[in-house]
């Protein structure tokens, strides 16, 4: 959904939402993995309250803070106060809010390349001088942070999807949040942890938040992954010197969420017995597709291209070996029915030509591999 | 719910939310007046489908935006596509991303004294040069306007409140309109109509929509005092180069709205003969407040304050021609038990201390009898 850096990308991909043609463009959940029957007695319970459909606290529903800050506190092993979370208009919105409050023009800012595009976007609105690190299979390379900031580099934030990273699909590894802390901690930024697939893994837990190892971490996730996207339910956990600046650019942003949507959310976060089936169900099922589109890519494509490993989340990483520029192969794939992002929509400075983001929740098994099969074909043509 | 100016008075009125105190300080619909059964059907109709629970659309879910174009174009008396409609997370973030757009630092941008705090918030944030226009009975002092540009002021927006003007509850005149009308015709400049309230008229309707009279027209409005405000669905119109660069900036954003939400808004605002119904009911049910509350106020306050006009919206100004001031008093009411928002919450540059604005959609004419009867009280203390 966020923005495309290629505007002839965004133009070839909205030819994409035909119904023949099998959607890898996505970042979305499967529609028919949304737990409807679920929210639809959440709203009838929450409609008991007229008020329920009143204006709201600017940083939320004072229950769904509570709520988030129970597992919240889970994620960073240690107490989280309400007081220290903010309910976000999709975590897209904390990112915004974030990068008002914190970012001045001209501050320096890291992000990872190859990059959420809807952090770009933000930093490019805020005028940010973005720096980039690149990202390997354990993860932000932060050694190269480590040799930036040696050099001189001082960012005010460094921005980290750390686990299951949209693009790129890999997971921060434990020793590596660690290192990221401790650099935190010596340099003095703060670290933006923008996590909203991590409740998303197949098998295994990803490694423990970065938030666990230091204060200077701000904690970013979403119910739209997990529960619905409709919602617009994201949050932001910071001090609360950071929410009460958020709370300020929130108030003159939309004044407040949905009071309905948030009583929806925390009434199905705090179901803890259903929400847990609920997760099970969707780590499942997802990490069925993520094995159907690895098992056809390593067939289909072999010799050709490597899928990245993947443990979770939405995306698989897909590498050509044999120099094919995935803009060109974008043309041919449509024509044969299947559409993917192509890596350069999420470069920086240009590159990653010779990669493409697959998404594999948002369609069964069999139409991912008939997805990779016309891929193939796309490739061979 | 917008920022308060004095940070004194917030403080006071966060106290105000005891039950025992009557409430006049809000900006609130009545909860009991909101159509609950209704959007539940809605809700209930939406959820038929699952991808009523998905992303949708950063301008808004489509059926809505065709909605909304067919009543603004009633509004506007010429046809208003749907391609003109940007849906956002109520008006106020149509103001915010407005702002965004169209108002770089230093810029200067016209607004109305005693001002819609929501605004100033916006602006202050955007940097711009704020310029006031007093009101009268008859709305924005156009003629005080017209002598800042013959002066040469050239401001990229004025915003108006033209009807029922929060907080002064006046109406702009339709002579007024036409000459704003042939005054943004005439320096180029743009004009934001802030139209939430233009609904809620209690016995005629205002007059035709600035938009009617010139291009250069931006409207506001919203589901928020007619619906729900958890809908969080406002609008605006504009020609397709603004809403391209809202879109843009709503995509950084928050990427878009709730699709369900949207849905219910345009399942109610579709049905014309219910709405319509609905409308009256709120007309009548507001109308009966607002003359309870004048009777009190001649009543009790004969010869100490005067209320303005009401024909309809949320808001009576009450201006004391007895040299009170309403900061002063403002604590008096808390101590008898009500609340209301002091004139200088309102003021741009200072000034406002006689006058208080009046919420009287919130309690009913009983409730609104004994408010006047405790700021009685506490006046003659």
């Amino acid at each position: 959904m966020a923005a495309l850096r290629s505007s002839a990308i965004r133009d070839l991909l909205a030819v994409a939402s035909q119904p023949d043609v099998i959607g890898l463009a996505g970042g979305l959940p499967d529609p028919n993995l949304v737990p409807v029957e679920r929210i639809r007695n959440a709203v009838d319970a929450a409609l008991g309250v007229p008020a329920a459909l009143q204006y709201t606290e600017t940083t939320g529903v004072a229950r769904l803070r509570e709520v988030v800050a129970a597992r919240e506190s889970a994620r960073c092993r240690r107490p989280v106060d309400a007081s220290q979370v903010v309910v976000t208009h999709g975590s897209q919105q904390a990112l915004s809010l974030l990068a008002q409050a914190l970012v001045d023009p001209g501050a320096t800012v890291v992000i990872e390349e190859p990059a959420y595009t809807g952090v770009l976007q933000v930093l490019r609105s805020s005028e940010a001088r973005i720096v980039t690190v690149p990202l390997d299979t354990d993860g932000m390379r932060v050694d190269v942070l480590a040799d930036l900031l040696a050099s001189g580099e001082r960012p005010v934030l460094v921005h980290t999807v750390s686990t299951f990273h949209n693009p790129r699909g890999v997971t921060l590894s434990a020793d590596r949040r660690r290192a990221l802390a401790e650099l935190a901690e010596r340099y003095g930024f703060l670290v933006v942890e923008d996590d909203p697939y991590g409740e998303l893994y197949h098998t295994t837990a990803p490694p423990e938040s970065v938030a666990v190892q230091s204060n200077r971490v701000i904690r970013l996730s979403s119910a739209s992954k997990t529960l619905a996207p409709a919602l617009r339910v994201g949050w932001l956990v910071a001090d609360p010197k950071v929410c009460t600046a958020v709370e300020l650019l929130k108030q003159g942003a939309d004044l407040c969420g949905s009071q309905l949507t948030h009583l929806v959310a925390a009434d199905l976060l705090a179901d803890e017995s259903w929400f847990a089936a609920h997760l099970a169900g969707l780590r499942a099922e997802y990490g069925s597709r993520a094995g159907a589109l690895r098992e056809a890519v390593d067939r289909e494509l072999a010799g050709a291209a490597v899928l990245g490993r993947i443990d979770g989340g939405m995306f698989g990483w897909l590498e050509f070996v044999d120099d094919t520029d995935t803009d060109a192969l974008l043309s041919a794939a449509l024509a044969e029915g299947v559409a993917f992002v192509p890596g350069s929509a999420f470069a920086v400075d240009g590159g990653q030509r010779h990669s493409a983001r697959l998404c594999f929740t948002t369609n069964t098994p069999d139409r991912l591999r008939d997805a990779v099969a016309r891929l193939a074909a796309a490739h061979s043509r």
